[in-house]
């Protein structure tokens, strides 16, 4: 993954002073950086039977449906409150400072429905495990999560511990 | 496409009484119809060479990437103040209440780039218009605008005259 990573831009100091980002726009931009990172995505799952793939707004959208295409799965989308026009699942989690709400149609996951949930980025886990906690709260079964980019400095997999955490890049600081 | 039609649910009253909202959740979370919905998308630009298709914050990251992969191009986002990390270009421009802005990365579209704007809905085009200014903006060529939904009985067309315009599915009312 190597040469997914050099496509990779880091940019010092945002959103704020001290915080190192990793922009993912230089990867997408570059037909086979976007390409690769789709199949390698997939390729963690392949042969596996699953129903949905999960994303999260905003940046979880640019990955799910792809991966859900790949795999034969339908895509299924969690949203800011207010957002998505049925009737919904929500829960609250904790964030650094305050809360947030996220919501799932109720209709979007049912009884032993086999789901990958699916995001750019795995740093702290608070709001990929509110997703799975929205998931099992519906019936679905979390077959794996996967990421684009793992931040293995921060506790995101200690938020995780026992299910099947898949991710292409890491960085340890 | 009344195949992918009939997948689409009709929610009356949201987010405001009297508008009738054309909810794709339960298009995208059948496998066959995000399948159908994403090749049909390629289907329309089949054989053009293109550099990037854009999507904008947040449905329009559902289809954009997934339409790129499909064509051999990349992926460029269009999002809110505040979100992209890198120096921007950005627009404002005029809402039923108020005004909107949106940015892109300088760096992601070049002199003489071919491009393609992706999007879930074509309602009233006020997005789809700024979206193209910015693409003009840094140089870019809009090849076309392809929509999962067009509402015509609204007036988006007028605003991208001169444009090559697709859509999959229409609603007169």
């Amino acid at each position: 993954m190597d040469h997914l990573k050099s496509l990779i831009r880091e940019v010092p100091d945002f959103p704020k002073p001290g915080i190192n980002f990793y922009d993912i726009t230089t990867l997408l931009k570059n037909p086979d950086g976007l390409r690769s990172t789709v199949d390698a995505l997939a390729a963690e799952f392949e042969g596996e039977k699953i129903d949905s793939v999960i994303g999260v707004e905003a940046r979880g959208f640019i990955f799910a449906p792809a991966l859900a295409y790949h795999l034969g799965a339908g895509f299924v989308p969690v949203r800011k409150p207010r957002k998505l026009p049925s009737e919904c699942a929500e829960i609250s989690y904790d964030l650094e400072y305050g809360q947030d709400t996220l919501q799932i149609h109720r209709d979007a996951v049912g009884d032993g429905h086999r789901v990958i949930i699916a995001d750019d980025l795995l740093a702290t886990g608070g709001t990929a495990r509110a997703v799975v906690d929205l998931v099992e709260q519906l019936g679905g079964t979390v077959v794996g999560l996967v990421f684009v980019v793992e931040l293995s400095f921060l506790p995101g997999r200690e938020k995780l511990t026992g299910y099947d955490v898949r991710s292409l890049i890491k960085y340890q600081s």
